[in-house]
């Protein structure tokens, strides 16, 4: 027995498939950090290992961030009346551009840390900045709260404000190779994954060295694709030699080992693209939040899930507002409501259970046996209280796990465990 | 002087037109309750009246909800997997049933009207239930909190479920005056309102008696209208003497008083019924929360301001789930982002200034004078911090507020005056 063997009581709630939500008032075991399941009462081999009391609490998987910018933290919540591609030069890229001052870094990165340790997130994907110094200061402060990240100091080499240009594609491929080995080296938690912004702002030289850096250094790569439709235009004027968006990534070996991709947004894909991304297996981080904010249209996540595509829910941090995930669950079905009734009739809102299940076990499949209680499973946990939203009436389970995703915030975290620790 | 005149401190912001948001870092005047104006120092007129000091904070009108449903609260942000019509059925009727029960009532409504107390709104129309003495007591309770408010007994008497339906049109009448008339005598800030729930559940006897009773009492009337397809398509056949849902409302003498009638949500209306609207100076409450929500649409809120149209917010509770009117704002923003990207390209996104205009001045109206800081108009004011929202960025203003309506609740406001009086 050691510190990361003990049970949970509390109502556990979690999703074995995408259409069920798993309820039990009982027990969720964690050995040796991992999961051994959920049970009404310990089950004999149990019975002396240590019992965490949160009777009538909600007990869930932790969440999972497929998306998001560490660096617009300061910003988000503002400057929503722009489209993507104006968004970056007026707003992101002046923003992303001071953390070549590690004083500001210093000054910005804690408040990102803060707020997220103390959100529903267990485990995040994340867009630094291109700045080494900076992006490996974000890693020493996430290393220390015990959440599991994979955070990547960001590539581009072109098509932005030369106060945020790398000076080549060889010097961004050079400090790349510095970041991740100091990374390597010196943290657990928190694992480099290789970040070029989106095509557009990285050269073909750029994008193929990082393809190759992936294969030999068995890396994870993050991007976005298809996000809105002025990009999307861009990219087949820069990209003259690939079919789509999508092949034009494929070409440049973005895709040339399964299971360590995420593209986020995947707003508007072509019949192709999608089967591109499944082959691949690629996962797509759905950021309906962003969507909205900067009026890229709405992804439709119907097809996706229909089609058995990778999806996990992104906060896209700072064009989506919220660092709470919950808020990415509600949004992904108020969104598909949206597209099914504005778009096409023939793909159905997305439901609660499957919206819980983007949110965990779908993107948390990302990081391994993750996002779930079932047997195997690494032991995220987040203990939610909904005693501050208050009810005349008797509510079930599933009902106080709605009200939490559609009104729920950081304040409804109790507690939390990552990979059997709590943090 | 009384306690009516007095001058608050801080950064006050207010809109003038639906294009601007005034700012000053300043002084707002109340002069027995009425607003004097906003000044950078106190005018010499007003250099001895009391001053309160809210430096540094942000300090905007109350906002207005235009409307709200007090009973469905204690369900707000469960049951989001249906449409209006069968929502209804399985959500909404079951709950509004139980204020039947007096003692049913004393548990549900303190929690609302602690809530609305607590929240950004100062007025308010809000919809009840059918049962008369849970309503009074409603109006009792938000009396005593010196907030301004509209409330309805609800009318309906057809197509509901016997447990919910007024056994006739005559009792519905009946029981109407008597509110009527016992609220006329009882409360100051609290107003009853005509309510018929909406032409589907009011037989034609019923909805012209309500007309002539609005007539000769001078009362206010609030309904639904045009909210989803089904609905729609409900009332062609329920009312085959009028050309349209709109036409429906006006030849039963609901319109039949200028400027005093608010019709929910209309997203879906003609061009006819769109000039009916604006000739009968009718208010639209536009919940962009709720109608994503139930799946309803999304209102073409630009063409109704370019049209000059009332327009006004609503936070709708339960089928909108916010108290909060801030959400309303940011998600018509949101929602009218998606409808000029996927419904009509020549309707461009509502802008901050204008989704703050209608959550104050636009539905504030309603109530007369009411949502800015211009001279003549009610002193309704709300200060709000933001201080749980860090930032390493130097904000404006105008950027403060932005990330309130994106990410505030009822945790910034920090104080609240309504009508000359602090609450």
């Amino acid at each position: 027995m050691n510190d990361k063997t003990f049970a949970l009581k509390g109502i556990c709630m979690y999703s074995k498939t995408q259409q069920i939500i798993e309820v039990m008032d009982g027990y969720v075991i964690s050995e040796d950090g991992i999961c051994q399941g959920v049970y009404e009462t310990i089950p004999k081999e149990f019975e002396n290992i240590a019992v965490y009391d949160y009777t009538g609490k909600l007990i869930i998987p932790g969440l999972i961030d497929l998306h998001l910018h560490a660096s617009q933290y300061p910003f988000r919540a503002t400057g929503m009346d722009l489209e993507l591609l104006e968004w970056l030069d007026t707003y992101t890229f002046p923003e992303e551009s001071q953390y070549a001052d590690i004083e500001y870094a210093k000054k910005a990165y804690p408040i990102f840390v803060k707020d997220l340790k103390n959100s529903p997130t267990t485990r995040a994907c994340i867009f630094a900045t291109i700045h080494n110094e900076a992006t490996l200061l974000l890693m020493n402060m996430l290393e220390e709260t015990g959440m599991k990240t994979m955070v990547g100091k960001v590539n581009m080499d072109r098509n932005c404000p030369d106060y945020l240009k790398e000076e080549s594609s060889e010097k961004s491929i050079e400090d790349t190779i510095e970041f991740v080995r100091y990374a390597k080296e010196n943290y657990k938690n928190t694992v480099p994954i290789l970040t070029p912004r989106f095509i557009p702002t990285c050269s073909d030289d750029l994008m193929v060295s990082l393809g190759t850096l992936k294969e030999e250094c068995h890396l994870a790569l993050q991007s976005h694709m298809a996000e809105n439709i002025s990009e999307i235009e861009w990219v087949k004027k820069l990209c003259p030699d690939a079919d789509s968006y999508g092949d034009a990534y494929e070409r440049r070996g973005s895709f040339n080992q399964s299971g360590n991709t995420i593209m986020a947004h995947c707003v508007y894909l072509t019949q192709e693209e999608e089967n591109l991304l499944k082959t691949r297996n690629v996962f797509i981080a759905h950021c309906p939040d962003s969507n909205m904010n900067l009026a890229s249209g709405i992804a439709p996540i119907r097809r996706y899930l229909k089609n058995g595509l990778n999806v996990g829910l992104g906060s896209d941090l700072a064009a989506g507002s919220f660092i709470n995930l919950f808020h990415a669950m509600s949004s992904a079905i108020q969104s598909s409501k949206l597209y099914w009734r504005l778009v096409n009739e023939t793909d159905v809102p997305l439901t609660l259970e499957e919206a819980f299940y983007m949110g965990t076990k779908g993107g948390g499949a990302f990081f391994g046996n993750v996002g779930s209680f079932e047997k195997g499973f690494q032991m995220d946990a987040v203990i939610l209280s909904d005693d501050n939203i208050e009810s005349s009436k008797k509510l079930t389970p599933k009902e106080r796990l709605e009200r939490i995703i559609y009104l729920g915030n950081n304040e409804n975290v109790i507690s939390k465990y990552v990979d059997g620790t709590r943090i």
